[in-house]
């Protein structure tokens, strides 16, 4: 999966649905953060709350991997999230059309 | 300082004072990062919180330690803060008292 060039129009269709993706699961993180962030009462819950932070700032970095060696693994995971349509993304080539809902459908 | 020794009537008023400043300063602490929370927008501002809260984690552990060697500086620093008043520590002896004040004016 390596191997596969990115056309500009692939690629200007790519980072589109990449950053949208992106920036939708920013936002429901921050808010489940700031929920939780609202409801502490002590240390514990601080502790508590910064191990969540750790934790899901690493899964967000290693999910969203803008690497075009990464894309299509990444578009795969995020069509089986439902977080991206496949219709989204037409405009790929037939091929890595092929492999998204291939990985989308593991 | 260290070769204090505490009555018991004295680690009483000291444990009640110290614990009144260290859960009164808890929830200033946290509700301050509350804020700060509430009003994330994107990652650089998770990030910003992570920083935030990791400082005033350590700061805050450090400056509530209750050892009987370190307590006559920490209050000392409490009262020149204006956290605890020297009222609420009489009890304990004149020679401590003393110790507290001078690190008070400081």
């Amino acid at each position: 999966m390596q191997d596969f060039t990115w056309s500009p129009k692939e690629k200007q269709i790519a980072r589109t649905v990449f950053e949208s993706a992106a920036v939708a699961e920013e936002q429901e993180l921050l808010e489940r953060l700031k929920t939780q962030a609202a409801a502490m009462k002590n240390m514990e819950d601080l502790w508590a709350l910064q191990n969540v932070i750790r934790d899901s700032e690493r899964k967000y970095q290693e999910k969203y991997d803008y690497r075009y060696s990464q894309l299509i693994a990444v578009f795969g995971g995020l069509v089986r999230e439902g977080r991206v349509s496949i219709g989204a993304l037409h405009g790929l080539s037939e091929e890595k059309m092929k492999y998204i809902e291939r990985i989308a459908s593991l």
